[in-house]
């Protein structure tokens, strides 16, 4: 009877209109409904992206379009540069390094931004670098990259700009034109309010121009073939789409433009802010720089003569809270709320309620209602609906 | 985009697997298989009363069960006594009137409980009363009524003991045979969590005998037509019934049984503590007198200086959460939480960080995030999930 609260960096709450779409009849995905439905979701899509870039759907998870971004991209051999930030970084490094390309790494400490001059540096260093690879939300930390200044760089060169944004799109703002962001990926299952299941890509002309170059074997992931087979009054996808999945992220996009994406961006900024005051309120450490763009992920230290290994356990044992862990080099040392996509006040609320009494049973000396009490103070403020 | 959170004592939260039941293709209500969910619901029915009694199921809202209960045992003329503790008290009288009872009233300060030595001296007084009228929960108040005593003393007379359950059925305790209720009246929307639109009465054997002398004329609500039908191996009701809520019901009991009726009141006993200790937290008086089995709502007195008209209205247009006002000769003067049926430590905390802002904007001062932190230390001693 316990109710269950997804306050994690995806899979996120589903408001209840996507919810009653998942429920409908599924349609044949080789009729014109279908059609329609998929040319509505690419327009938002755009809308979401902010870009004019074409738009690849996939039937797969996140990591699915970043292998997608790399096989399109990267031929055996090519030099490739991946600024990693987090847990993720770490994937872009080894999806590279599995389809043979020449990884330069810069890797940050984790809980810090990728510096854009050092990529800069990077690129000069080595101007036979294809791609640079980046986060945009490092879902392992929190911290949101500077993409518009990396972007910004990138763009004077021959290398493309790889963004993984699967956390960050549709909470932290990503002008994907305007910063130049040539491939960006993401997942239906953060900011879209959708459950997991499909991946997205938008790829620019400098794009499409590397990837006719590219030679690596690749068939269900093809960006030419999906470009081909979406292009066109009777656009389809090249093999069986996530048809329930897409009908359900048609509505999630209704939802994302009636409330209007810069209010979106505001709501998730209150949120990422509430949940950091909340934190800080308990003498709690925030794991990651302090940014006011970092809205998806809040990520907190354990803090000292606490188990890490049992928060996320008691939390949802006892109260129906699934927090988030540390993954990677910072299991067990960290944990993490989740607040991008169908978050609201609430959710903060009882994220940080739940926090404060599973802190206390592990033995921390908690001001009861001490981080409550400091979001309720950040939502006052908010000069949107939350 | 915004979050909606009923935290009023009816309708109240629905379970997502009872959501799911009410989009099941409609069956029809002469087929076998409607028998079959008819007579799962009257067994469930009788787990959650806590009785042998026929239980009669209409598609009607609560006050068609309390119309139901006087048209089939007041005849014009008869003496019944009303117990009346609150608004709904109130509504037996008007019921009582309507159909030509000569209605004896004891009146109760709204916020306290009947007193049973007072019954037992009004029918003392009056041995023609044939009917006595009182409420298990007290919806406009919280105040939960004494019905075993009551019932004790009732059932040592000719007269049958009437009683509306409505907002606390299966959330306090409620043994129907055992406290000797012979007609007890009861609505989806509250502990039963399916959402308005069934009514339910529980009749005795002293009862039938009552019900057969009765000459009020009736038809919809005529409890003997209703058990004829409901009887035997094709049971049926007369006339269609809500035949999707009632496959909801089904599903809704299941999710009690599984929890256990024990720990479902132990549930609502915590629920109910964590609330009155949290407005108590903030300086707030609690409206009814303090009982550690009102389980369903508890009342509170807007504060001095807070206009108490904007406190609902605040919350719901600026927060998303529905808070209940005062009604009747309240109005204005108390708010209201509701916590009978699908509701967990979240709910309350929603609802009192809710509280806690919007008394913050009425001028109120707020100590941010007290009453939450003393609902938490209550949930923490919780012996069953919440």
């Amino acid at each position: 009877m316990q109710k269950r609260f997804l306050i994690t960096p995806g899979p996120t709450p589903v408001p209840p209109e996507v919810l009653s779409a998942l429920s409908e009849p599924v349609i044949h995905h080789r009729a014109p409904r279908f059609t329609e439905i998929l040319t509505q979701v690419v327009a938002g899509m755009k809308y979401v992206y902010q870009t004019e870039n074409d738009i690849m759907v996939y039937a797969a998870s996140g990591t699915g379009a970043m292998e997608a971004a790399v096989v399109n991209v990267v031929n055996p051999g090519d030099h490739v540069l991946v600024a990693s930030v987090g847990n993720f970084g770490e994937r872009w490094k080894k999806l590279n390094a599995t389809w043979g390309a020449e990884v330069t790494a810069l890797d940050y400490a984790w809980g810090t931004k990728a510096e854009p001059a050092d990529i800069a540096k990077a690129l000069a260093a080595d101007p036979a670098i294809k791609a640079v690879f980046v986060q945009h939300s490092e879902t392992s930390t929190g911290v949101v990259n500077d993409v518009k200044a990396i972007g910004e760089i990138v763009a004077g060169t021959p290398a493309i700009l790889v963004v993984d944004a699967i956390s960050g799109l549709g909470a932290s703002d990503l002008k994907t034109d305007e910063w130049k962001v040539d491939v960006c990926v993401a997942g239906s299952q953060k900011a879209l309010m959708v459950p997991p299941g499909l991946a997205y890509a938008a790829v620019s002309e400098k794009a499409w121009a590397v990837i006719a170059e590219c030679r690596t074997p690749r068939f269900y992931f093809d960006f030419v073939a999906m470009r081909k087979k979406m292009t066109g009054d009777s656009a389809q996808t090249p093999y069986t789409p996530a048809v329930s999945l897409m009908v359900a992220q048609n509505v999630a996009i209704d939802l994302i433009r009636e409330e209007g994406l810069q209010n979106v961006f505001e709501r998730h900024r209150v949120l990422g802010k509430a949940a950091r005051e909340g934190v800080k309120a308990l003498g709690l450490e925030l794991f990651a720089v302090e940014d006011p763009e970092a809205n998806s992920v809040t990520a907190v230290k354990v803090p000292e003569g606490v188990d890490g290994g049992k928060i996320g356990k008691i939390a949802r044992d006892k109260y129906g809270v699934w927090l988030a862990g540390g993954q990677g080099a910072v299991k067990g040392k960290i944990f993490r709320f989740g607040h991008c996509g169908y978050f609201g006040h609430s959710d903060i609320v009882v994220g940080l309620s739940t926090v404060e009494m599973v802190l206390a049973e592990l033995g921390y000396d908690v001001r009861f209602g001490a981080s409550v009490g400091a979001a309720e103070q950040v939502f006052m403020t908010s000069t949107v609906l939350l």
